[in-house]
């Protein structure tokens, strides 16, 4: 179990909320104390069960040390560990929620100096939604998803050992990589299908047939709903690993393109062919696979089938 | 209600099945009669209660007259076409559920002629899956669903009402167009987010990443598990359509990438924002649709927050 007496919520918007629901849900018996800018969130925060108590400054309660949780927007991290570094209290380990990872952790290691430091350990869980604020916290909503750490190399062993504790207690299965090949694979299957969301939107607005659209086109473009801020800051703080997927992308589609234009009918074939092989593949593996036995894993639910009505 | 005393089903398969599964479920009380290939498919759909009888020939129940539904994929009907022309009887009505027009309604002017061809009524029901056979057909496959119709300028009176009838028995909204407005609306809507999501898929096979894949992946590239060869018929019927709109898409796909390499933040913003208000409006406008009032309605089920949890 959990091994610490106070754990602080930096942001309990829906990760944060999520992560003290998610903890007292599992038994977690300690304080739960929440940080944020609006006493209202605050508020909304303590009436959902999130935490126990709120505070507008994040120095009152790093008095009671223990394990603090970076949960707010990635433009906000900068400020928080520089106030981190500033109170100087002696706490068990450092985490956060972040989508992206080398810049966050660069800076961690920059500000937090060489006690604090190693226990800072990256982390991305891989969960979340369009919908935002505390309101739409709810306990289960890391089960079963994967949780990407990205411990410095001179991480603090006990550190380590508290925010994976931390991670697995919200039912996530773990996965370590560096903070590096966590951008530039994220940028893949996260940023990059976002940016094409986006772009679909865009254009079948300004062009039409909206008003005909169906499943198919809703479940593409759903990404699209995200916090446009959330994901500024994701789109700005991982460019570089962005704009090389969207290169890939590019050309991996142009290729689509050629086959269809030039009518070569084979290369079209096989594209449509190993797309749908490799993801049933992936899909099937997921449910069958031991770490994901239940219904919350994200290729789980039986949606393929549930939503079955789309247009062709 | 539906005035015609037998409708004749080619192509037993999840679209054709599930019009003869919606339409017992409207009260039709005439003959339902399935043609197909194989004797396998028709004997399954005549167990799950898609059709009476089944044919292995077109023929035969063509005697019957009344209205005839192509339901097959669109490579097979040529074939069906020349063999309604030769048969020469006095059909009340002929319409089709293939996802492009353009083609497919030239061809059967070409090969019905004077008397048959006014008759045949061009739609497309957008309405589907990726699940395919009868054993998949449901009654409720078709409501709420927008179809549209592409009737000729020389259309049967009759038979367009007969059509308009078929398809609002079964629950769908009609929406009339050209063919070549359809196609190039399609491509956008459903073809070019169907390249989309197999470029998407075969990228991160490739190149790593769906060990961590989430929520957001597996929506954006649902469609990619659809039948290859269907989709091999859709894109080379509408190839022109398509082509044009994955370059519209490269270059608006170029736009995001240039703002996003150049730093040019309020572009990025406004592109992240646009897209959110857009869809939120499009989903927003059809939960309110008096057209659509059900969970069936693609844009309507809440399938948002149900699948809230995604990574970012």
């Amino acid at each position: 179990m959990l091994d610490v007496e106070q754990i602080t919520i930096v942001g309990t918007g829906l990760l944060g909320g999520s992560i003290g629901l998610g903890l007292r849900a599992a038994g977690y018996r300690g304080r739960l104390i929440g940080v944020g800018r609006r006493a209202q969130t605050l508020d909304a925060a303590i009436r959902r069960g999130c935490i126990d108590e709120g505070s507008l400054e994040l120095e009152p309660p790093l008095a009671g040390g223990g394990l603090v949780i970076l949960a707010t927007p990635l433009g906000a991290f900068g400020d928080f560990l520089q106030r981190l570094a500033e109170a100087g209290r002696p706490l068990a380990a450092i985490t956060d929620v972040g989508s992206t990872k080398a810049g966050v952790c660069d800076l961690a290691r920059r500000i937090l100096g060489s006690t604090l430091g190693p226990r800072f350990i990256g982390a991305h869980p891989m969960a979340g939604g369009e919908m935002h604020g505390p309101e739409s916290a709810r306990a289960g909503l890391f089960e079963h998803m994967p949780c990407i750490l990205t411990p410095p190399r001179s991480a603090d062993p006990q550190a380590l050992a508290l925010v994976e504790t931390l991670w697995t207690t919200l039912g996530m299965r773990l996965v370590r990589m560096s903070a590096e090949d966590h951008d530039r694979t994220v940028a893949r299957i996260s940023h990059l299908p976002h940016a094409l969301a986006v772009t679909l939107m865009r254009l079948v607005a300004r062009e039409g047939g909206l008003n005909i659209a169906s499943t198919g086109f809703r479940d593409t473009t759903r990404i699209a709903s995200g916090d446009p801020q959330i994901w500024r800051d994701i789109f700005t703080t991982n460019r570089t690993a962005v704009v090389e997927a969207l290169d890939q992308f590019v050309a991996e589609l142009t290729e689509f393109r050629t086959a269809l234009a030039d009518d070569d009918e084979p290369s079209l074939s096989r594209a449509l062919r190993d797309a749908k092989a490799q993801r049933d593949a992936w899909t099937g593996q997921r449910k069958c696979s031991a770490d994901a036995p239940t219904p919350r894993d994200p290729a789980c639910d039986n949606s393929d089938t549930a939503q079955g009505a789309e247009p062709q």
